[in-house]
């Protein structure tokens, strides 16, 4: 085998599956691809509504984005294309541009889709994947929630009939509010009809078709058929009473074929305004399918490579851009519906990119007569089912701090839209760390009769004796506590003239920086000024190896030992025997 | 005793120390206070120089503020007053205001003074003094030392009696060599000689006193009375030949009097473009202060309180912007020379005060002759000592991500100037700190034979069994490595078909966040449809405190050791008896 073929399989791991590719994976991929085809329709045109673009750019960012993921994507069962989030911050990222012509909107999200893309390619090329660490679980499922409500909330104005606008949660209730007197009754029951029918189908439907003698898959994937037959009846009765001359409004002319070959829009001004938002949709974009993604694929005991997953959603959006689309992302429904019914290769997206082509060629006369209600109704369904409070619960009791994240996550997101809402986020997540890793738990340590095993002295009777104070950190020392170490030290023997001796337990220190060695080299410099010797004990290998490479250790006016046990024995006189000395050129008798 | 007194104490130190004061202190600290002033002179017309304001607001900022600083501070020789960094940082903040009168100039550093002071009290009231952590102290050495350079820069325009300006090592020698062609010889004359002369009073003077006879408490003192010699010479020389008609720049006319009462202009503006300077100055004056204050108070074995001493530097820079002054902070030379010469209490510091008043009052009209050479000489010899490049090989050898923070703070201070230098250094410390916390040390062990310690397969010589992986997890989890760990153990596992259990050692895990805990969860479930079993040992009492009150551990596919050494003898066949299982009601048998 020729050693380049690996390599380049990394960037391409189209090489390593296609190869192996036969005629039993194409059925289960085919099969896949018709189920996921059917259910992509009805998403493509609501989430493209959702964006606030034309109905066949949804269609547009679900062919192409598919067939550049299948080339350079590492999960089998992922389905990449528009999404309820990305639609939104989509929306809320042109929208705050102000522009005046549906063109000009087109554009830019033609341009957002090219920067999210590039955005995407640069972090995986440069390996920077673990920047979507920073958006911790929390933070993610506050904003997930909370733009669920937004979703919902702004497409209320579809199921009614009437207009609003607005980014946040305060603008779109109150511009509904405003325009409530104008409800269009038709576009109501036909909206309202759609919402009720849809809940059924998630509830209510499979249980029935199950007591009917239905196996669980067939009953399951015909539920994510519902949206199809809704859009199919709501249309049929729009056409048969001419619903949309009485105020229904409908999908209308869909421009019928392929995706058109657009650029994006060099423009300086317009670049420098969507880069924020690319970043904030590629990272979140990012953290939602990378999740999913590493879910299906530990089910088949397979491996995804979060790096070029980046570099695969990469060449998805920027295959949207060229082709007419909007931001993708991998989708949570459509991939577990992908995966279910049995996709075994990133073919079966590339089938779906050709159903849904299919469609684009043929179907959109079809459309005209679909009422927007209809689609917005999916939306809702859809996103209702990520509205999820129980994380504030859950966070309420586990660590008080995750959920500060949330709460203000969820809050900011509804107050002041999308983006402002997950940066604050994002904000506070690190802000809360670094906080609480300034303020580090030092616990005073005695032992344990009988043992030689040392305790918190608060929380267990130990032995302790007035000459020896030992504290125990169980964080790392780095800049942002090193000055409270020096604090609480110095407090804590100050005014007790009886210490003779200080031992730093270390056990539970992986890493002292620059910051923390000088603090521990001023700790050392004032203990000696008051006559007080400072030790260390259980330091680390790794630790110990830094430290060993400064003079602190020359400096140091008491001993490094092995184990607190030893320190306790030679400190308390306890031991006349040599202590259990950490050997080395530099040490120094105390 | 009443009650309130000591509470009242903590917010007014002066209580404290007030009662106590006797005939004895009160001569220590006169004494401390005649060497102080007669430093302190030249020193504040210098640096009101450098900060680009008349002489006199040098003089009033060292009065007030130091009265302030005596009422409300907890340092007993911390001396406040203009230094050379806060100086620097003044010009640069009100310098891109791009002001045209000296009035406007003047009224901006008194804002600043003002806002300065706020920042600080906040800090103080609200506790929040830990935020001045997040500068380590690498970045603070850098951003020191490139100040040193660019103030040194900055004050060759004196010395050579041309004209030059700007915020950043490039403009600032760009001005200077293009003017290099106005040199004006008297004033390089009177500049190199008085920089000359501080720099031999500096090194030799000191050891020839010693050699005379002179004890060294005296010897020293006597060389910080150079820059008052420099300055009596230079201008009795100036006004003897009439230097000033040649082109020597003087001070001129200073105002005689005590302060102004002044307000800070109420200006909605010119304080919101002010703001961010003003954090960063009272940030950085306040880790230099607290560091002196520190220092000095531990050789006494006394007590300061950090968030006592914001409030204290913040009423100091209140009492700067209502007299005139401009923005202040606990000086080092000045406070270890206060030290040294017997200051007992901070009255040391009002007696200062005292005398710098009697000299605005007095001495003003001696100083209309004085150099503005001689002064830029004291600065270029004072700031000179703060340059300081060892940090770099210092951080190079110990850490190389501490040296990544310190040459980057260094490069951008010099090249983009203070404001930038030090935010850039204050991210890249936090980028880093996350990015290192993101990506821990995990390590394979094994066991040490012989014993129950447990050990790096890759560093020693251990035992390990096909079917079990045991993982020792070096750093804390959150949200920022959880991805990581997910990504580590998976991998770890996916491809080898031996394993049946993964136990993770978390001797060195202080905490478990939220995001770390799904992640675990995730782990938990993912390894479960590959037929593994998930354990976890040596968890700390804090943290299975928390995990109990989830249902983490009923969904455990595995066991809670309490030791690793239990787990190896329980998982490996070695021991038939009952693991040493963590009890408890969620207790779920394996």
């Amino acid at each position: 085998m020729k050693p380049a073929i690996p390599r380049l399989a990394r960037y391409l791991p189209i090489l390593d599956w296609g190869r192996s590719y036969g005629r039993d994976t194409f059925t289960s991929d085919m099969v896949a691809a018709v189920i996921v085809t059917i259910m992509l329709i009805p998403q493509s045109l609501a989430y493209a509504l959702l964006a606030g673009l034309p109905a066949e750019m949804g269609l547009y960012a679900s062919i192409l984005p598919l067939v550049a993921y299948a080339i350079f994507g590492t999960s089998r069962a992922l389905a990449v294309g528009p999404v309820a989030v990305v639609s939104l911050m989509t929306a809320a990222a042109i929208g705050k541009l102000g522009l005046a012509s549906p063109a000009e909107y087109a554009a830019a999200a033609i341009v957002l889709a090219f920067l999210s893309g590039l955005v995407l390619l640069a972090l995986g090329v440069f390996r920077l994947g673990f920047l979507a660490n920073f958006l911790s679980h929390p933070v993610i499922a506050g904003f997930i929630t909370a733009s669920g409500i937004l979703i919902a909330t702004s497409q209320l104005k579809h199921i009614l009939g009437i207009s609003a606008s607005g980014q946040n949660l305060v603008e779109i209730v109150g511009s509904l509010l405003e325009n409530l007197g104008q409800i269009n009754l038709p576009t109501a029951v036909v909206g309202a009809a759609s919402v009720a029918f849809l809940f059924w189908v998630r509830k209510g439907l499979k249980p029935l078709l199950r007591a009917a003698g239905m196996g669980p898959r067939l009953a399951d994937l015909l539920t994510k058929a519902g949206p199809v037959a809704a859009v199919a009846v709501t249309t049929l009765v729009t056409w048969a009473f001419g619903l949309h001359e009485r105020g229904v409004a409908i999908v209308g002319t869909i421009p019928q074929g392929l995706p058109p070959l657009t650029l994006p829009r060099f423009d300086w001004e317009l670049w420098s305004s969507l880069f924020g938002s690319a970043v904030l949709i590629s990272i979140i974009g990012f953290v939602e399918s990378v999740s999913v993604a590493q879910t299906l694929a530990a089910k088949r005991r397979q491996r995804i490579d979060p790096d070029q997953e980046l570099i695969g959603l990469g060449a998805s959006n920027i295959a949207a851009s060229v082709s007419g689309g909007y931001p993708v992302t991998g989708g949570f429904a459509r991939s577990v519906v992908n995966f279910d019914a049995g996709a075994e290769t990133p073919a079966a997206g590339a089938f779906t990119a050709v159903g849904i082509a299919l469609a684009a060629l043929f179907l959109t006369p079809l459309l005209f007569f679909l009422p927007k209600a209809t689609l917005a109704a999916t939306i809702i369904v859809a996103v209702l089912s990520l509205v999820d409070f129980r994380i504030l619960r859950h966070t309420w009791n586990y660590k008080r701090a995750d959920f500060a994240a949330v709460s203000a996550t969820i809050a900011l997101t509804l107050i002041f839209g999308v983006e402002t809402g997950v940066s604050a986020g994002v904000l506070l997540s690190i802000l809360l760390y670094l906080y609480r890793s300034s303020r580090p738990h030092v616990a005073e340590v005695g032992l344990v009769p009988g043992t030689e095993h040392f305790r918190n002295i608060k929380r267990h009777q130990v032995r302790t004796v007035p000459s020896l104070v030992t504290l125990r950190i169980d964080e790392n020392l780095y800049f942002a506590n090193a000055r409270f170490l020096e604090d609480y030290i110095l407090n804590r023997v100050v005014e007790d003239r009886a210490v003779r001796d200080v031992v730093l337990m270390c056990s539970a220190v992986n890493e002292i920086d620059t910051s923390a060695l000088e603090s521990l080299e001023a700790i050392n410099h004032r203990l000696r000024e008051m006559g007080i010797r400072l030790h260390l004990s259980e330091v680390k290998g790794p630790v110990m190896d830094r430290l060993q490479r400064t003079d602190f250790l020359e400096h140091l006016t008491g001993q490094v030992f092995l184990s607190q046990y030893a320190a306790w024995r030679a400190l308390n006189g306890e031991d006349a025997g040599e202590p259990g000395r950490e050997a080395g050129p530099r040490a120094v008798p105390a």
